[in-house]
């Protein structure tokens, strides 16, 4: 299996330059100026187009069991839009039951993602705390490529991470080279919120980001970061929405922490006078969390991916049609939460960032795909154009439009929250494992080619905090 | 009961003038030039000296149980130290048994302080929550004249107070237009490295730093914050003792919520090098939380006070003698946490403040006195010189000097944190409730002198609480 | 001459309480309850109203010579405007040309000046130098009672001062215990800006705030505050418009810094989309610079004055009417820059800040009047109800309301921009040196009624500064 | 002219991995697992050895004409120290007389750096301005691959660069496509103190520092940015020594601007306690300009490498010997500033950094050669270990260890600020464009060896520029 691709202009984080590409098999195989097509070779015009690693959503939750139902997005049909939108490889996640085994569920998820169209790996979560759990944590990173557990600091009385599991699986994950992620809200707020808005009789989607304002967020992001940092492990956040989120991690940034900042497509893009729309079922559309901002937060959010706060962009992909959303009707506590959004992520990012002049293309290639490779330490493999590295490109033509709406999109719901925003500059062809998965909008993979892709432990950014804990060693004063 | 103070300079947290002083019965009846004294009115020369009003210290705790063991220092002894440093009134702390009753454990202070020399008030802390001691919080404020109610977040297993009771309590301050404040730390991050601590053989009082490093008061201190602006409550920080705090209250401060930052003397003024004396009841004497900290934010804590971050001075005074201390000989988690400082907390302030140039006079009085007395909300009572205030004088010989030592301190203690320091500018006489108190190293005051304050809600900050809070109603969506 | 007040609410700065109050020639003579009004005395029932200290506008330009023109109110009719809104005393400014004797314009100002309705006094630009301005400072500080000097960092070519004259005067203003204070725009860049665009074509008002974009602004901020600092002298800086200047004071006060920094009404509630208006004359009526900024610089200017950033509140009240902004109709350069507001200042914080619930009736009081006393050296004879104090008071009716508008102003010139405005809560009543100057609508005072105020040096805040200066000496290292 | 270095393990700014290396002539052009080496190649044994980027100092003056006198190392015996240290290319400053022709000054410098053992290039200062600068800084830009321009804020008198040529100048870089950067301090404030000091009679090194305090360098850092930003140019700050320049950089990158800041090995670990040395020479050996700092300034500048806030690290090497330094015998500024480094930046870090566990080894790549690299668009074929890059690498003893002494450096001069500093990890093995240069000790490289290095204009970061440049555009409103 090979693939010829000519002509084009390869941008990496760092580069842009005009190459031809020779793929073989699921790898780079060669790359140069006027090279000769292998035998047999899929050849790919990329004349006066943009060759760009596949991007890598590192934030999805495909066919997720939630709040009593099941995300309509599966790993056949979100790994689908995955594609059409140039994104190669998802990180999903792991969500065990409290008190159920990591590895059961582990087993689990694995099972549903076996019909993937698009590569993909996981995140565990830790909903619960005992030595158990501590020890398939260790299972999981040593024998299943895990590098990287999930804390939810929201949602009492489900999964609710408390302070005591944070501090006992931050200390497992340090002494594991593997990387604490957290959703960052305040859940005892948030319960608080939730019943004092129910109390007063507002139970619409409106109440929804009423319930959870942006300080809920920032205390939490704080709370995090302080935690991993008195414990000396690093930390990444899942989609930051907040201006205060972006000083937390900003502030850590700046007295020398390792911490991370994933910021999600909608929150740049999408304010929260959607929650004031007069149709219920689009105002419960958008009800996700953190819920979208007011305008001041995206600036925010913009000015942090612009300085570096945040280094990656995501989508909390987690897709409930109306007739779901509907279970909340009388009780906006009870809306699914979640929103559509893996296909579009590098659209948007494009036109609101490379083209309004936030960031450079090569940043947008960073923030699309390799600081996540290099993040979840599966980089030079994943979110690079090099040779030797794995063949998942998308190829961009920046001179397409294309409007966004889910009339047209590949999520299985009938809402999109970028409806109408039209985009000039499109992934027009996907390769995925060196085959082409989607080509000028036809899906070409099939359900089932994607690959499980296995994570290090030990990213670089660990060799610091590895000589910041032996230097930090307490010792006793001799009396 | 007359006083006549003649030729003195007048230093009010505003103003710098000369001017003599008539008080009559605990009342200051009369100012100005040139005034004639009241018949049988006690003369006092205070030519060359600077006339203030009497330090208000809103954190001590006489008498307290803490720790299976009694502060050294009752409200006699305590007070006495007062007094002889200047300081006319001690805000300290009734602090109920989780599950005790609130009224009980006021009482049970209020019996407690019958033997004060100096005027004294009580905040009380909240300890366990449920309905009864919301109801016994709105008797406190309606009957008892408290108007501020304590929060630790440390000490988990015993007084700590977690979110959800931050949560309800909070809320109930707002209701009753009372005043909210924390001891900030993390408690689940002290007790595990206390834990960890002590796992790895470091037993002595050095271990205490380590066990509560800044990071985990900067945490707590956040997120009090956040809870408070979330719900539209002010918020007091009690000992804010690092950057990390003063840079959370400061962030607030500048996003306009209504926070209020206390430091205490020897924060400014000692650091952790102590914890590594080679005497391990000099070291165990030092043993307070939060801990004194590395130099550099001592410079954090001194920019805070310049830049109006931090608006109030106290102590802590919480006074254990040697044999108490010894207590934790080989578990510095049983050293009970303490030190003194009531007498000296004018004198350090006005020697590293006024005479290095930090403060000017006038904000030495703001911060030793006036400041407090607004906003516990007994200003201008308390808090100023002013005809019609009481009559609570500290008359300050600029010119004067004194090594402070334990040998010569008040306090039953026989360490002090200031042991050497070398005071220029000292409290000469100290005039409580309109009678000579403190005169030239004597104490004059009789044990029962002191009297108990009442203290009003809806201090003035309160105003734009109030509006705030009605301007951000929620309101429902019509659908 | 004799006035009793009865049954009013006073506000101060600090406290809220009913009281009477009796004044007696030019002061208040006597506060309290059911006071008996003197023979004679002209009553005024205050019940149900606020009775706070008469407003102080420190930033106004009556009758100046500008930009080829002369400002149409002068000390009559814009001391009128200033009586009609509350505040009772204004401090206006000598602007000597370069090379002209500093005396010689003080003198020809204080001439100007005879015919106001409320008092005044003055600041003296420094827009030259050599060894006689410093010895023209030291005079009118001697002799004069001008306790601040102003300098223009913008208007290259005309008063523009250079960064060697704003040392050299700093310098000359801490030897002699006065204020230096900024108008703090780079006039390099603007000059840039200005030539640029009229050579791309933009010629209109919309060039304006292009001309001077908030960077401008802040980097002048910057340099006045870091030469100040550098030198050890205290500095105001006028008119703070935007998010970049608040955060440099911000930052100079979190350093110990002696800062301060004054705020117009029209900043604080006015936008720059004014300067897109369709009607030439109404986007030239709000030519002032700094000019009005996009949304979020209001956000920060009000978070600046709740934080204690900016602490007093001014108009540069500079008015010209269309026919003199008519001469810049082809080149926006050459509209005379000012707008008025020396009328509608307390009633438009009024509204946007106590009525918002941003700031309390206290903080209106400490904002309007008393901190500018207080910076300007000026207290307690100024910005305080108290007995001995001047007799400057405002009565305020909070139950009434009002719409601004030119239609009813008391300036001369034919635009307001706070022009539809409606206030609730309005000066009723103004008391100007113990008499009644405005009452219901009506001026009672008569032309010349208004004062000379002499203003000290040293204020209080000078004595910090004075000890770190000693401290501060250099010392050769012997060797 | 091959090489094969074998064993060895590769460290880029993003990747460590193990493996064989070939270059031919000045090229990489293998590497992979288990290569054979070509005939005739020289075997390099790298096995236990890291292999590197060679270092890029990105400011430095060989043979500088300066004060009076030249620099002692000359580009001869600089270039030698910088591979005695691993370092292959130097950017070097063409430095004309205000009035001379820049190509003029151009061309003596290329001249001068004839013998140079590295490669070299050159930032061009502009000193003065009218439009023939301008039509030379286009022709360096297209003819003789300059890409960057300097400006030195300070040096009054001599060749400072005032605002309006800042002005000029920046919007000069903009329309090439160049990068202008500054020397930041203000001119104004440290010739004031200069003879401020004097007159006080501090003439020695002592007054050096006191001549410029951080609040100098503060200012002109954040005058430079604003500036630069007004006009929508990107800047380069070299030298940053301070927390206030750290910080007004961080504030511009939080902003969204483009900015970059340099910091010297010397500020990182060197205190301006040498300046109270009692042996005049060496104080006066530690004269360079900005000065060393105290303490608390190490630690931002730490932090801000840690945070990403400084990208590039470099030396300003500008050696003059004690018999130079005493021509300010008598008077401070009368002493040549400058000091050596060129030969100890790398190991300075690595021990400092990477051994302390502030940076990871990629980080130390990244700040050594690849950002700089990147930033004046050399990259890849300089600051990387690829296929196809330049043959420049050094190559690294972990495992060895040397102690820091002007006894043995390559420089010229008697002092060494670095005196006494044990390194461990270092630079064995230097190869410049392919050749062993610098081995075990012994300089193999011939003077004459370096090659210049053409920069072209429009760096990467210029992409999102020109995008904003063209949104910015101002428009004339239709009236």
């Amino acid at each position: 299996m090979s693939l010829f691709i000519k002509g084009g202009t390869i941008v990496t984080h760092e580069e842009t330059y005009q190459a031809d590409i020779v793929c073989v098999n699921n790898k780079i195989v060669e790359i140069g100026q006027q090279l000769t097509p292998p035998e047999n070779a899929t050849l790919i015009d990329a004349s006066d187009k943009l060759i760009m690693p596949g991007g890598i959503d590192p934030h999805t939750h495909m066919q997720l069991p939630f709040m009593g139902t099941v995300a309509k997005d599966d790993f056949a049909s979100g790994t689908r839009a995955a594609l059409a939108g140039g994104t190669t490889s998802i990180i999903d996640f792991v969500i065990p039951n409290p008190q159920q085994s990591l590895l059961e569920a582990y087993q689990q998820w694995r099972e549903w993602a076996k019909k993937a169209h698009s590569n993909y790996t996981f995140h565990v979560a830790i909903t619960w705390w005992d030595e158990s759990v501590a020890q398939e944590m260790e299972t999981l990173v040593k024998q299943h490529g895990v590098n990287s557990f999930k804390h939810f600091m929201a949602y009492k009385n489900a999964i609710m991470a408390t302070d005591d599991i944070l501090v006992a699986s931050f200390t497992k994950c340090l002494e594991l080279g593997a990387l604490p992620t957290v959703h960052a809200e305040n859940g005892e707020l948030v319960y608080h919120l939730q019943n004092s808005l129910m109390e007063q009789g507002i139970t619409g989607p409106e109440a929804h980001p009423l319930s959870r304002p942006s300080s809920v967020e920032g205390e939490a992001a704080n709370r995090a970061i302080s935690i991993a940092n008195t414990l000396g492990a690093p930390l990444y956040l899942v989609h930051v929405s907040t201006e205060e989120a972006v000083d937390a991690i900003r502030y850590a940034k700046d007295h020398g922490y390792t911490v991370f900042g994933e910021v999600l497509a909608g929150h740049l893009t999408v304010n929260d006078s959607v929650y004031q729309n007069p149709d219920w079922a689009t105002a419960a559309a958008h009800v996700m969390s953190p819920p979208f901002r007011p305008k001041h937060h995206q600036d925010a959010l913009w000015k942090g991916v612009q300085g570096g706060t945040l280094q990656t962009t995501a989508t909390d992909h987690c897709a409930f049609c109306s007739e779901q959303k509907a279970m909340g009707k009388d009780n906006f506590t009870q809306i699914p939460n979640g929103t559509a959004g893996v296909e579009e992520r590098m659209m948007v990012l494009w036109e609101k960032g490379v083209n309004e002049g936030k960031i450079t293309p090569n940043e947008f290639v960073a923030l699309t795909s390799t600081n996540t490779a290099k993040i979840f330490n599966i980089y030079p493999n994943k979110g690079c154009v090099r040779v030797g590295a794995d063949a998942d490109l998308v190829i961009w033509n920046p001179n397409a439009q294309k409007t966004l709406s889910a009339k047209t999109h590949q999520s299985n719901i009938e809402h999109s929250i970028f409806e109408g925003m039209t985009i000039h500059g499109i992934p027009e062809t996907t390769i995925c494992n060196g085959k082409l998965a989607w080509h000028q909008g036809n899906l070409i993979a099939q359900s089932g080619d994607g690959k499980y892709i296995d994570r290090p432990t030990y990213a670089p950014f660990y060799e610091a905090l590895k000589k910041r804990q032996q230097r930090a060693k307490p010792e006793a004063v001799q009396r």
